[in-house]
């Protein structure tokens, strides 16, 4: 059977044809049958959250690095301080932006394959008053390390701090109570867990806080508040939205509802990943992360010692198979990494680790084990900072 | 016939089965075959302008509204000074924009039914030395207005001024020659002329201005330097791209070059407006602009005056009969829209003034004549400013 390539890469990933079937149909922006899509995706997200009533969301063109950016720049005020816990590459690059954007931005360095520390944080926080909010990458894509987020969100209610959580790779997969958590912002995308296509992003924002936002941002196209303000009061977008993704996306959470809900969507990505790591594991591959703090969302895999591996002709011999993967991220030890996330099974996971072992046997890789340090570590000082 | 409505909307607009066909498939934004299908479509782009060898092209996700942004914040420095020409709400909107990042913004303000003039821009350049870039809105949307964008051009290379054109609307549908017209950064968007779907925009910049532009950007999202050097080096987005919309925007393209390209699609817009401004005045209905300033894009109709008639109830009866109509944009005076551009012909702008005809009828409005005011005018004092 000819397909397409199954992609096992974190956002884009494979949506199912009912979903792109939704993009067969050009929309008015302005016309009352976008403004209804988009009110009840708007509704959708919220539920998800359960944060009606207390919550708004806010989508936004662009990718979720825009969202993320939009997020920080409506919410934390110029004279602002933003402390970013990091433990990995999107960390990093949410403490560019907040400091691109002119907000001081302090960095708590984690190294790459352990969480972030609610006992660090809360200690970085005691000892700088001037710190206003907090950032927070729920599950870091890097090396797909979920981060305590409830702890997290708790310091930070504790100490009266602002709380932005970049949730791209985890919402929808992994549960996130607006009612239990307490968030000032969290962002995620349209490509995701949801399973929609690339091209939007979303903000969840605490009522008093997105009332408390005017005027905060320093971008016209990123400032939540006025597409916020625009929108309940017009049902439409500030500037033209990308309709086809918008469309596609209501249709993918449509078909979230059916599965039913996060916590059906999460035991198939939690089965995904176990098919994925049992069969690699078979084949002598070695995770980065330790079981414990793996999100089931996207696997570090150490790669071979063995001097046939090159990642490049190991990429293609796996897509001449009919799946693509994703490389590593990390400077200091060389990985790639495969994501569990998308319209798929456990059945195509197990095709995915037979492509992998056909790759394998191309390349004439004898062994998959890592390499080993002279200390007897896999992965090297992974300090990040 | 059960067919979609037809959008007479100038982006989003109606694109071709084709076009959106090629939205049904998934991509991984690292992969070789995503590559090849942006750098195919950037070497495209660059040859509507005649750009090959002067200029670059760089894409960015989100509406063009973020691409004029991201122009005005990468082109401008942050000690910069920008003169807006403003005939028109989009003209406005760029102001607004870079005003907020933080950049000196002077606005040289017209009437809305004029298009902005040369001799006014070059004696304001003369009075104030300080300002080092101009903006220009090449076909304001907000009334369909055409500026003179080879004059403007020309007043800006003899004072040595930077010059950010927004040619969101005319791009593709109007001679743009990067040979001829001097410019530092030229802005469109995916959804518009080329007849893609929205999600996309991107700027073709003069290749010693994008290398002089690194550090400019408030923004990370919006930096187009930033963009451009990991495009150059990787030939992959810095963020998630909108993969979908970008597979759609260079099958769209293939099918402008198809027809013809620049001359062609012009050809065809103009036969589109000449059936349709035709149709109207046949009815009694009024164009806002003079022939002679009119863009091919979209046209400004006035209101009739008859007290039968209600834009919504109006909109509602074209939309039963298959059209989709755009609301106006003038503050000082009623009108509608109506836009000439996406994957239609003359046959369907027959079509859509016969269903207007229809509308007509239906709301019992004898006469599509305008309210002339006291002084004899149809427009009142349009003065913008």
């Amino acid at each position: 059977m000819q397909r397409d390539p199954i992609l096992l890469t974190p956002g884009p990933l494979t949506t199912t044809e009912r979903t792109k079937r939704a993009m067969l149909r050009d929309w008015g922006s302005w016309d009352s049958s976008f403004i209804a899509v988009t009110t009840e995706l708007r509704k959708q997200l919220l539920a998800i959250v359960h944060g009606e009533g207390s919550h708004v969301v806010v989508p936004l063109q662009g990718s979720g690095t825009f969202a993320v950016e939009a997020a920080v720049a409506t919410i934390v005020p110029k004279d602002g301080h933003i402390l970013v816990l990091d433990n990995g590459a999107y960390c990093k690059r949410l403490g560019r932006l907040s400091t691109l954007m002119g907000r001081l931005t302090t960095i708590l360095g984690h190294a790459e394959d352990v969480p972030v520390s609610p006992t660090e944080l809360d200690a970085a926080l005691g000892a700088d008053p001037s710190i206003t909010h907090v950032g927070l990458i729920h599950c870091e894509t890097g090396t797909g390390v979920l981060n305590p987020l409830q702890a997290i969100a708790d310091v930070c209610a504790r100490r009266g701090k602002g709380l932005i959580v970049d949730a791209m790779s985890s919402f929808a997969a992994l549960p996130i109570d607006a009612r239990e958590v307490r968030f000032d912002a969290l962002v995620a995308a349209s490509g995701k867990c949801l399973e929609g296509v690339p091209g939007m992003g979303f903000v969840f924002v605490r009522k008093d806080v997105i009332d408390g936002a005017a005027g905060h941002s320093h971008s016209l196209a990123m400032d939540l508040h006025d597409q916020h303000v625009y929108m309940e009061k017009t049902g439409q977008w500030r500037f033209t939205p990308p309709t086809h993704v918008v469309a596609a996306l209501a249709e993918a959470v449509r078909q979230f509802v059916e599965e039913g809900g996060q916590p059906a969507r999460g035991e198939r990505y939690a089965a995904n990943c176990a098919a994925l790591v049992d069969g690699m594991k078979a084949l002598g591959f070695v995770p980065f992360l330790k079981p414990e703090i793996q999100a089931p969302i996207i696997v570090t895999f150490h790669a071979p010692a063995d001097p046939a591996y090159d990642f490049k002709r190991f990429y293609d011999a796996v897509k001449a198979r009919g799946f693509i993967l994703y490389p590593g991220k990390l400077t200091e030890v060389e990985t790639f990494r495969v994501g569990c996330i998308g319209a798929i099974g456990p059945a195509e996971m197990k095709e995915a680790v037979a492509a992998i072992a056909g790759a394998v046997k191309d390349l004439g890789i004898a062994a998959c084990s890592p390499q080993v340090f002279a200390d007897g570590s896999l992965t090297r000082s992974a300090r990040s900072h």
